[in-house]
Order: C-alpha cells, then structure tokens, then sequence
C-alpha cells in the first residue's frame, strides 16, 4: 500500500538501531521507472537541516531514483559535518542500489531525517544497515516503511488514490502538534501516471497549499519538513492535469488529516472555516489567526465556546472585514451575530473529537478552511518532559 | 501612592458590586490640575472594546480630567448599546464631579473596563456606586485604585519614581500570559511634572515601546489594553526631556515585570535578549519569534535548555543573520555556538524562576529584550476553565 501502491516503486523498512526503542527507523523508496520525475516542497524555515539542504539540491533537475528516511536523529544544527553525513548516506544508498543491479547517482537520492536536533547520526549504524534494506525492497513493502519514519506517532499513516488505470500513493509521519523534535513532517508520495516534470512540481504545490499548509497544530515550523512527489509512468497513462491535481489534494489532504487525528495530547481536531472573505488570502489569514490563539485553543479543551477569543484574533488580521458584521459558530449555533452577542452558548454541545469554528466575514465570495487541535495538559506534558 | 504619588492628583477605588466576589471593582482618578494634559496609547487589535472606541476619541485633544475604571467586565462586542454605557458612565462621572465642586464635560473622562467579553455591564449598579467613589476621592487613594483594577492579579501593581521635584507614578493591572479575559492591561499613570502635550504622547509611545510592547506573554492581543498618561504640572517643574523620558521609561518597565512576575501559571519568567543584530528592528522580531514559540516555552517549563527549539524559532524570522553563525546561551552556558553544539547542556541550571536566554546573531550592534513566561499546565487549566 501507501508508496508501494502505484506501479514502478519498491520500498523497505529495517531496524538500524538509530532508536534507543529497537523499532523500525530506516527506510527507503526506490522509483524503476521509466519515468524519474520528481518535485519536492520543503520547510519555509532559515534554519535547515542537512537533509532538507541535500535534497532541495538533488531535486534542482527534477530527477529522483530514490528517497531514504530516517527516524532517531533530525541531522539538524550539526553544521558541515551533518551535511557530510547526509551526502554519505546518499552516496550508500546509490552505490547499494548499484550492486543490487539498480546503477543510480548519489545525486538522485533525497535524505529526509527526523528526530532529535544537533546531534550526529551513528553513520556506522546506517552503513551497516543499508545493505539489507535494499535487498528488502519489494513492490509490498509500503507499509514497512511507513512503520520505520515514525517517532511519537502512534499509527503509520498512509493513504492511496485510484483513478482509471493510474494511482496515487503516499506515506506520512508527525504527530500533529504534538511531535515533539519541532513537529517534523515527512511526506513521500509516488505516482504511476506520466506527469511532465513541470507540472509535477506546480500541482505539488498546489495540493500543499491546500493540505499540509493548512494545518497549523502549534504554529511551530520545523527544520525538517519535507514533502517528495515522485512519478515512474509506469501506467503508461497521462491523466488530465485537473484529475491529477485532484488525486493529488485528496490523497495529501488525507494524510494531513491522519496527522492531526494522531495528535496525542489533543483532545479536539479543531476545523476552523472563515466564509464570504474579500479573498483566498483574507480568509486563510484569518482562519490561521484563530488556529494560533492559545486562548481560543484551552478555551476549547475547556468545552468553552469562546467567541470573544475567536473576535480578538480575528482583529489581529489585516483581512477586510468591519468589526460589527462578524458572525461566528461553533459546531453550527451561531453564539456571536453582528460582532456581539448571538444565540445562547449553552447551545453549543463541544463533547465530540471534532470542533467546526466558522467564521462569516459577510465581505465577499471567498473562503479557506484551517485546521489544528486545542491545547491541552498533555501538549504541555510532552513538549516539556521531551529533550531535544 | 502610584498614581496619587504625584501632586495634583485624588484617586478612590469601591465595590460596585460587578465583580461576584463582592472585591472592589470601580476605581477613579482626577487630575486636579493647573494642567490637564494627557496621552494614551491603545491596543492594535481592530475589534476594540467600547471603551477603547470612546477614549480614543476624548484623548483627541490631549485634555483629559479623569480616568474611571471598572474590573468585573470588559464591554467588548456589545455593540452600540455598549458605547452607550461607556458614554453614560463618563457623564455620570462628570456630573458626580461637577457635583463635588469639580467642573468636568464627559469629553475629557476616559473610561477602561476589564472583564468578561460579550456581555453589558450591569449599569445601575456603576450609576448607585459612582457618588461614593467621587466623594471618596483622596490624595493617598492611588492603592484603593489599584486594587479595585484587579481581576485574575494576585497583587496590586503600583511603581513610582521622584525626580528633583517632580514624580511619575502609575498603577497597572494584568495577570501575565494568564490573565483570563484576553490578558487584558490597564495601565494609568500620572505626573505632576510641566510637559507640553505633544511631548507626553511622543515619550508615552516610547516608554510603552519599551517596556509593555515588549512583554510578550502569549502572543494574544486584547480587546481592552490601554495605558493612559496624565500630567497635572502641580510640581511646577519642567524637567529635560531626556530625564522626563528616563522615569517614564522605568515606570512603565518595573509595571511590565510586576504583570510578568504576578502570571499566575507561570513557573519561569524568560528575558530572550538578542545581541549583535543588524537593526533594533530585526533584534525585537528574533526576540519575538523565541518568546512565541510554544515548544520553546514549553521545554523552559520542563527545564530542558533546548536551544534547537530556539534555532528554529529564530529561523521563521526576516532578520538579517547567517545560520552557521548563531549562539545561544541559557543562562550564561553557551549551549549553542555556530549554529551547532556548544557547551554541554548538562552545564544549564534552569531551577531559579527567572531564565535569560541570550541569543548573539554576531551580525551588527543592536540589541533587544523580550520577556515572556513558560507554558505549563496551570496556563492551559486557568484558560480552559475560565469562560468568558
């Protein structure tokens, strides 16, 4: 399933010993073609880590033959010897490939790491594990390597799209706003389709924006965050761009909202809809406004439906919007008319997982969706007993 | 003391009977002059309190008589009928003191309210207390005032400075990043010092700059935050600029560290100081950045000096710094030197309450603090529990 979904990828996950646990934390993703497109999007943060830095190089000419992972140890703030370290990684993987009948360049291998920040990788451990994570490589081995990226997820999480005679497949890890290690989020996703590698790129984007982008768990942005498209062509089938992209955001949007069911000390998945904005950028900004408020999010693990706290956030924003016209409801009753009281808070039942805020900014035709969990004891607990 | 410290001011504070805890919760201040100068500066938040609204426009003239102030609700999003409180409670004031033998025109009454959001505040019970608060009236009244301002504050907030005969004094009110109610500030000072109008709004700006700008307890901004500045010239005195600007300066920065110190949930107060930036302007957003991160504030709670977790921080800003560059120190230990590891973090001694991390971009001569406290459990109880 997930990567080993769509044809023309083979896939792996072993136990290195990268984890002090014994689990699973090394895995890899091999394309065999005939295509070796690739796009990839990575973290907005200054501060990269050596693997986001490699892989945003390998990816300049669109081409990739493979991506291998890791759990146990971010590689990041671990200056150019940390780099040299992804560099070798790379160089392994080719040179294991090539003796495995598979002839591949370091340079068309992307490293994505998570875990602990500034600390080296036991490169000895990886070395010696790579051998037999390439001779593992099978067309069923997805799910293995959805297992091996995981750190404080508590599932794999994977998911997978089909459309007439093309599929769309990916693996995902972070524990929503819980992970721990800066909430790294590794994604890889693979397709079977022939997709110029133009587009691949455009539309990754595209359906990022619309995914990963939009939940914001703790408004923190990781060193690491990567996420890799890779496509082989081997359907031999070229779908319309429009159902691609489809494919594409259904499958990204799937596994973002896996990341955020996972969220460990998060108690809501909180969706937070701004409705009739003067633009796209109006409505996101204000929904990304209230995903940020830690007020608004204990006052939801508190089963408060604090429409005051969503106002005060919402007049952080530079949104159009007049302060008089704002409605808002939570989970469908509208507490908040005009900008000022609506209907009686005692009606809105906040018992449920899920949590729908929205938003009427009564200023137009536009509308976004953002989505994050509450903050709880146990985000506290986590964050603060965890050492980086 | 505090605001009454200074000469040619009476202050009173009583229960009103707004707060459910039967605590005072009206407060009062008349500049009794010869002068009637005055300056304030308001929340940036766009959904502003009816009282914002109202002294806003009183303050047009830099004319100001009285500040009246009620805890117990903060007359947010009321609507119209809310502006008409505020306007109704600045007449009354102003009858009560016409009444007393102190002519006043509601225009020149400023009104600050603290509280629940969302619900008008129980006008008679302000119209029944008003003339015992205006008789109450008295040059050593400034304590009674500051206790009646409190709301989540576990103490009053008085600072005061003297000068060569003159005085700054002020009042504040604000629990932290805890205080429920949007964390709202009320700040009042007064000064007995002769200063022209234009320059006591210029200095206030700078001094709230400074100090209350600088205070960044939760990165969520109130509806109701307002700091007003009187001067009455009773001293006679004209000081220099430059020593009228130094006392405000204090002032107003021992009230911040009062509200910093009194955040009830709070088990660390953190001064993040960022040396050697290119501008003071890329200093304050660095130091801002750390102070926001809750992953940040989290691992001060569970003492772990995660400099990794400050790296990536300082790496969604725009400042002007090179990664490979970047030291940071907790407490004096440089955990962090050149964006990699330094020394060993075993070195760190987080167990007093007050942390300084101090982060050098060796990248120019400008420096910035910001101060903030921990994110621990007490903070997500109080915010959960409180309803507004």
């Amino acid at each position: 399933m997930s990567v080993t979904h769509a044809a023309g990828f083979r896939a792996a996950g072993v136990t290195a010993g990268l984890k002090a646990s014994g689990k699973p934390d090394l895995a890899l993703v091999v394309n065999d073609g005939p295509d070796y497109h690739a796009a990839g999007v990575f973290t907005g943060n200054r501060v990269k880590a050596a693997p986001v830095v490699w892989s945003e190089q390998v990816l300049a000419d669109s081409r990739l033959c493979a991506v291998v992972l890791n759990s146990g140890g971010a590689n990041a703030c671990t200056g150019p010897d940390g780099f040299g370290d992804t560099h070798h990684t790379a160089e392994w993987v080719a040179d294991a490939l090539a003796v495995s009948g598979r002839p591949t360049g370091a340079v068309d291998v992307a490293v994505c790491s998570t875990g602990l920040i500034g600390l080296r990788l036991p490169m000895d451990l990886i070395a010696d594990a790579l051998p037999g994570l390439v001779s593992g490589l099978s067309a069923t081995g997805g799910a293995a390597a959805a297992q091996a990226i995981m750190t404080t997820d508590s599932v794999p999480k994977q998911a997978t799209r089909h459309d007439e005679g093309w599929s769309v497949g990916g693996m995902a890890k972070g524990a929503g706003m819980l992970a721990p290690g800066l909430a790294t989020m590794l994604v890889t996703l693979t397709t079977d389709a022939v997709v110029d590698p133009a587009q691949l790129h455009g539309q990754l984007r595209e359906a990022c924006r619309l995914s990963f982008d939009r939940v914001d768990s703790d408004g923190c942005m990781s060193t690491n965050d990567t996420v890799i498209l890779m496509s082989s062509g081997a359907s031999g089938v070229r779908p319309l761009a429009a159902d691609f992209q489809a494919a594409l955001n259904e499958t990204c949007l799937d596994l973002a909202m896996q990341l955020l069911a996972d969220a460990e000390g998060a108690s809501h998945t909180i969706a937070v809809t701004v409705l009739h904005a003067a633009t796209e950028a109006d409505a996101v900004e204000v929904a990304r406004a209230v995903t940020r408020s830690n007020l608004f999010k204990c006052a939801i693990f508190g089963g408060d439906p604090n429409w005051g706290r969503v106002l005060a956030a919402i007049g952080t924003t530079t949104a159009d919007f007049e302060p008089d016209r704002l409605d808002v409801a939570f989970n469908g009753v509208w507490v908040c008319e005009n900008g000022g009281i609506g209907a009686p808070r005692e009606q809105v039942d906040l018992s449920d997982r899920q949590v729908d805020v929205t938003i009427d900014l009564r200023n137009g035709t536009e509308q976004a969706t953002v989505w994050t969990n509450d903050l709880t004891y146990d985000y506290v607990r986590e964050n603060a007993e965890y050492s980086s």
